[in-house]
C-alpha cells in the first residue's frame, strides 16, 4: 500500500468521481459480501465516503442527526468494508460489507422486512435481538 | 386472487405506506432474485409503484425524461417482478426480479462496475452486449 498521505489523496479522487445530490449526499446500498443479502440503504456525504475508504468501517451521513454516522457506534453492529463499488452514472454506491450482527435498528438482520404479497403488506422476518439489547440506555 | 378492482385498491394502499421524497420519488434497488446480484438502483413515483405491482413488470420513473420508464421498453431487457419489498422506514424499495439479459445501459449485467481498489478506480466487468445491439436506432 502507498503511504497514508497518498492514500488520502486517492480516496479524495474517488469522492471527486461521485455525483452528490443538491444536499451533498449519495445513496449507498449495503450488501452482505458473501450471501448477497441486501442489508440496508443509507446516505453518504463526501466525508463519509473518504472515512469509509480510509478506515474500512462503513460510515454514513445521518440525515436526521445531521452528522456522520459510524455504523455500529451505538449498537456495536459494525459494517466492515469488503468492496466499495459505484454505478455507471456514479450516483449510487454499493458497499459490500461484512455485517457484524444485525443491520436494522429493529434488530432484524436486514431492513427490508415488509413485502407486498397478493397486494397485502406482510412482515417477512423477525428481530434476532431486542432493541433494548441493541441500544441499552444509549438510544 | 381477488378481482382486479380490489387488487388495484390494495396496490394503492401499499403505495400509501411508502414515503416519497419532495419530488414524489422513492429509491428502488433491483436485485436478481436467485443469485442475489444487485443490478441497479433507480427511482419510482407512486404511479410506477402501482404499475409494477399491477403488471409484474418493473416500472421506474425516469428523472431525465420526466416520465414512467418501463424497464426494457427500448432495449428489451425487461425486469420481471418476483418480490416487492420495502424497508423499516418505508423510504426504500427492494425489488427482487428476474432480469432478462442485462440491466445496465452500457450492456453490462449490472450497473456497479466501478470499484475502488487500493484507492484506484477499477472497472470490474465488461459489456455482454453492445450498445448498438441493445438500442439499435431506438436510442
Amino acid at each position: 500500500m502507498p503511504e497514508p498521505a497518498k492514500m488520502t489523496t486517492r480516496f479524495a479522487a474517488i469522492a471527486d468521481r461521485l455525483k452528490f445530490n443538491e444536499q451533498g449526499l449519495i445513496p449507498a446500498i449495503a450488501q452482505q459480501h458473501d450471501s448477497g443479502e441486501v442489508l440496508m440503504m443509507a446516505w453518504m456525504n463526501r466525508d463519509a465516503v473518504i472515512e469509509t475508504l480510509g478506515t474500512g468501517r462503513v460510515c454514513y451521513f445521518s440525515r436526521s442527526r445531521n452528522k456522520l454516522w459510524r455504523k455500529g457506534e451505538s449498537s456495536g453492529q459494525e459494517q466492515h468494508l469488503v468492496d466499495f463499488r459505484y454505478d455507471c452514472d456514479q450516483d449510487t454506491i454499493l458497499v459490500q460489507v461484512d455485517q457484524k450482527g444485525v443491520a436494522c435498528h429493529t434488530g432484524r438482520r436486514n431492513c427490508f422486512y415488509f413485502a407486498a404479497r397478493d397486494g397485502v403488506e406482510t412482515i417477512i422476518s423477525e428481530p434476532e435481538i431486542s432493541v433494548e439489547d441493541l441500544y441499552g440506555d444509549k438510544k
